[in-house]
């Protein structure tokens, strides 16, 4: 039995794009099915190394697929300047639910990236106006780059509005993506006038004031991950049709665990998670709403959604190497 | 960043003993100090495939070294049939917890057999009577295998007494390790009359009774790993100093679930967890003590600890293929 091993650049070249976004809809609608078993992370906090390191297993059962898996991924902010390593690395082992063969093992910190953005795709998809041709981007790191390419997958997007206090990082990105977009420099205000909008910085006071976001926008509030972090001001969340991916992970580290800490933001302020408005059972945008905004944790069935794309293709693509890891004798 | 991948075979090689068995005594340790972490299992139960997966995460510091790891391991009872594979396959990434750099991934399978034997091989150390010579093992798989050798390393084993209702079995295991020990066929009151004892069942109605047990017999009961299963008859628990492995583990899924549920085993009954005895926070075998019994469901720290030593002799001796995995780009 081989177990087929994909290495950054074999992810990044089997995450197909719509295939990953579509993936990961569905693994939001297996979810709110109740067709999705996601054990709560567990986390080992390593003080001694500001550090830690999460496991996320999960279940998925699309009714056309399931897949099943771990990402053991760790947080180790340090580690740039101590190490000259990523301050966040994952591994995926992605199995066959029915055997429990391990079918592939891969870079999970790609595919960390392509299912985040997958999941702003999906919530823009229901929640941004139908016409949507701009988009505003704060923070223009990697992050930005899989927003970008997912988005543009749900919504024809013409324009990008980049503001970063690094202006490097703006340039970098425009050199990218300039082949495909209009890509223009902008103010954190300029950027959050756009249609959509996908916030991907890590702060801990709010940067994007309320006086300055689009009537019609929407927001995919995609930087916090952590107790304390918030990028959005509280005006915002209190005026907009809010809906999150996960109620127990977005109270305690999203975008709204801070004014939901405070009392501020409470569950009446809450439209619906992700995979309700992804089901029917909660509405996307209709003709009433003004500001929508998604608060995106990051869900373990996004990765095995992802994985199992990436398997996929990998597979029928001869994508990656082929090792006999794990026996299968009697 | 290269990872070292390792295979059965690879895994087998570097599992030295009694580096193993000295590893898993160091994790029992810093568990009873306090100087490990380590999350409750995680479950997801498949009953559409009549399976289940389970990750286990921890992370152990035992003075000398650190490690963490997750290992996600699944139980499949028609594999087999169904199939052709094994009911059980596991899949191990051993980390630095320093830098959260997946050092190794193994295979799973191949490591839980060593670190299970490892962790009878340290009771044994503990709740055996010195000049033990006699072995007994209830059970003639695999298991049986890596019981031998690992208890081998912490007793003069002479004579080995094997019991199994498949004589096939039996014949296979004395071929084996007929050359280092004298192995004989004997029937379930043979085998537990020995010194020590291993038992490796997957039964949910006891087999070994009470009467047949040595006046100074240590057991390790390996077998139950789930609830109702147990292979001992209440009263060798009830009048035996019972070590666990983990209390909430043991009285979930171990040997002594069972009667526990039932009330008829109660905490006042259980002597300590393993680590307390390695510590010397409870005692281990005394000239008071008759029968001694380590009831065992296999913890993450024994895959850990077990991964640590078979990560450094794979990489000193040049053991398994070396891949950039894990993407390591700032």
């Amino acid at each position: 039995m081989e177990t087929l091993l994909l290495n950054p650049a074999a992810v990044e070249e089997s995450a197909q794009l719509p295939a990953v976004v579509d993936a990961v809809e569905a693994a939001f609608a297996a979810y709110a099915r109740g067709d999705a078993t996601m054990p709560a992370k567990s986390y080992i906090d390593l003080p001694q190394y500001d550090g830690d390191f999460r496991s996320m297993p999960a279940f998925m059962d699309t009714g056309e697929w399931d897949g099943a898996g771990v990402k053991w991924v760790n947080s180790h902010p340090s580690n740039p300047d101590d190490h000259g390593l990523p301050t966040v690395m994952g591994t995926m082992i992605y199995s066959d639910p029915e055997t429990a063969v391990p079918l592939a093992i891969m870079d999970g910190t790609t595919l960390t990236m392509k299912r985040t953005g997958a999941a702003a795709a999906v919530a823009t998809d229901h929640l941004a106006v139908e016409d949507a041709t701009t988009l505003g981007l704060v923070g223009a790191g990697v992050q930005a780059h899989a927003q970008l390419d997912a988005i543009a997958t749900v919504r024809d997007i013409e324009t990008v509005v980049v503001a970063d206090k690094d202006s490097d990082a703006v340039e970098a990105f425009r050199a990218d993506a300039a082949d495909e977009f209009d890509v223009r420099e902008g103010s954190i205000a300029d950027a959050v006038g756009c249609d959509v909008v996908s916030t991907t910085t890590p702060v801990r006071e709010p940067i994007v004031p309320r006086e300055a976001v689009g009537e019609h926008t929407h927001i995919n509030a995609m930087g916090a991950d952590a107790e304390g972090k918030h990028e959005l001001a509280d005006e915002i969340l209190l005026d907009a049709k809010l809906v999150i991916d996960d109620h127990g992970q977005c109270t305690h580290s999203g975008e709204i665990n801070v004014p939901y800490a405070a009392g501020t933001l409470t569950d009446d302020d809450i439209h619906a998670e992700l995979g309700d408005v992804v089901v029917g059972e909660a509405s996307g945008r209709t003709d009433e709403d003004g500001i929508t905004v998604f608060d995106s944790t990051g869900l373990a069935i996004q990765d095995v959604a992802s994985a199992h794309v990436v398997y996929e293709y990998a597979r029928d693509h001869d994508v990656g190497e082929s090792m006999a890891l794990v026996g299968t004798d009697l």
